[in-house]
This record gives C-alpha cells, sequence and structure tokens, in this order.
C-alpha cells in the first residue's frame, strides 16, 4: 500500500524544519521506498511496516513539543505493485505527456 | 490521543453503506471510546489500541474489495484526558454558547 | 455537498483554543447547517458557500498568527439531501443500533 | 499558500486513471505552479487561484460519477515565496543530504 503522511509539530513555533529535519532522517534511515514532497512524504510498503516508522516519526517530534498533528492518507490496492513509481508514470502515459515532479 | 479516521471502499459502487455498516459494528464493539460523524469516527487511546483499531476496520473493507482509501488525523496532547469530550465542551465555554453536534 | 475541516495555527503555542472559538462563532452566525467534532466541523452546502465559509475561518486565524494549516474533506453525492443527518441514521438504520455521536 | 490536493471518483471502478488523467490535464494547462506526487498535486497560489482550480479539477470528476471524494491540506505562511521548491531544498540543506523526489 501506499501512505503519504505529514508531521505537524504545533506549539513550537511557524519555523518547524528542525523537527521535519529528523523525521526524514529517520524515513531515509527506515529503508522504506518513499518520496518526499513539499507537503509531506509517500511511503510504500506493508500496513505494519507503514505504520511502525509513521510511528516512530511521529514519537519523535512529540519529544520536542506538547503536541503534534500527524495526517495520513492510506491507498490500498493489492496486486499492483511499485505504485510510488508506476502511478505517475501510467498518468503520464494517459496524456502523452512528462509531468512536474 | 485523539483520531479521526474514514474508510472508503472504492469500486463497488457510489453505496457504501454496508461495508462502512461493518465498519461501525467494529469500532462499536471495541471498546475504545469514539464518536462518529456525518465524515468519519473519532477514536480516543494509545497509539497502538487507535492503529490496531483502524487497521481491523480497514482489512474489513478491504475483504469485499479491490481498492480502499483511509484517511486518518491524529491530536497528540499529553496530558489532557478525556478530550473526546472536553474539546467541544471547551470551545462552548469559550463563545458562551451550546453548538450543534 | 458535505465539507469536513479543521483550522490548525501553528506557532502561537500549543493551546489554540481562542482561535479555535473565533472559527466556530464564524461557523455557528454563517447559516450553513454545521455538526462540530472534537476533530473538526462538518458544513453541508454547495461548493461556492462551503469555500466562502471555510477561507473565512482560515483568514480569521491568519489574523493572530504567521501559520495556519486547513484540512478539507469533500463528500460531493448531489441527489441525497440532509446528508449531514441522514448519513448517521442510514448507517444506524443498517446495523439496528443508535451509535454514540 | 501550498496546497496538496486529490481528487478520487467513487463507484466508477477501481481504476480510476482515465478520471485522473482529465484532472492532470487540467492542473496541467492551469498555468499555476505544480509538483504531481503518487498521492495527489501540490499547488502554490493565492487562495482564489488555488481554490478555483481544485474546483475545476473536482467539476470535472464528477461529471463522469455520481460521487467524488476531494481532500485538500492547505499551509499558509505569507512572506516565504517559492515554497513549492524551497521547503524541501530547506530540510535537504538541513540534513546534508539529498532526498527521494
Amino acid at each position: 500500500m501506499l501512505a503519504a503522511f505529514s508531521v505537524v509539530p504545533v506549539g513550537v513555533g511557524d519555523s518547524i524544519g528542525d523537527q521535519l529535519a529528523e523525521v526524514l532522517r529517520i524515513i531515509d534511515a527506515s529503508g522504506l521506498p518513499y518520496k518526499i514532497n513539499p507537503m509531506g512524504t509517500v511511503i510504500e510498503g506493508e500496513w505494519n511496516d507503514v505504520m511502525a516508522l509513521i510511528k516512530k516519526c511521529h514519537s519523535s517530534v512529540m519529544k520536542t513539543g506538547k503536541r503534534t498533528i500527524t495526517s495520513i492518507s492510506i491507498d490500498d490496492r493489492p496486486g499492483h505493485p511499485n505504485r510510488l513509481d508506476e502511478k505517475v508514470k501510467s498518468l503520464e502515459r494517459r496524456i502523452g505527456k512528462s509531468l512536474k515532479k
């Protein structure tokens, strides 16, 4: 399955880059396939692996603050492997054009 | 922590009430405190209990379809118990008025 | 259509009740049908009315802070009126039981 | 502001690529800066321009189906231009490493 998620520390100021940098270090070290975008990260894997990683990211941000808002969107479609790359490629093939990534 | 979530079967028709009824049966039987609203359910509990319940709901919908989209929003603020009731009551006290629920 | 939304000020502290109380005042005064829940508010109306109200709420929070995160989930199903009440009632009829709200 | 959004037709089958291809054509032709990812598209612009584009995408999917679920996440932080590129670059600078995109 694919999961897009973001972790937002609330109450530590409007600059939250230090907390997010630590989240990205955790994601990058996890071994799960991922793609970062300006509003979050998309990872691909089985439910338990995906949720263990998101919990680790959420807990990392909780350590430095009193309140954290984490949003997760899951798209689960068994039998369609490597959707991290294939979903966008499939759309590009349909419209016959390379899209901005 | 509080978690709002919704589970949407994709590709089984525009009427998805049968799948959602089963989800609500699972939530109601779980023992976790919950409140249902027209766009999802809010539950309160520890991370592992909350995620185990959402996984059960998601898996229940996957059994009847080929694709499921599950959205989760977590608001984690330790030291503030019974937020399922208190968050709305606190807002009502601030504005001095009962709100529609 | 139904729209669930939440507005979160980032960087003003972990207690954001003052900002949210003002948001609820705006929603309650808007005349649009709504239901508040512990994680947000669900409103029912046409696209332009719904989005005008959410913009007003978002702008209200922006006035008091430097950064705001607003999340919106829309469920649009023409021909099904009063879904603010009917969606939950329909689920209760299917499972033959009153659910916690 | 930045807005991540996705539009999901419900009830037209589990393959929704035709509808999403049309959505991407609309986004690509809009002139608003965007980046596509496997779970949605992030656009950057003023509230009214962003919402006009999302409405156009949502309406396009509604034409071919009976029910559409559209999710929008807004991160509004005035005074920080070109966040479509800068948010990820800023994280990469902090951790001293290029991330997968």
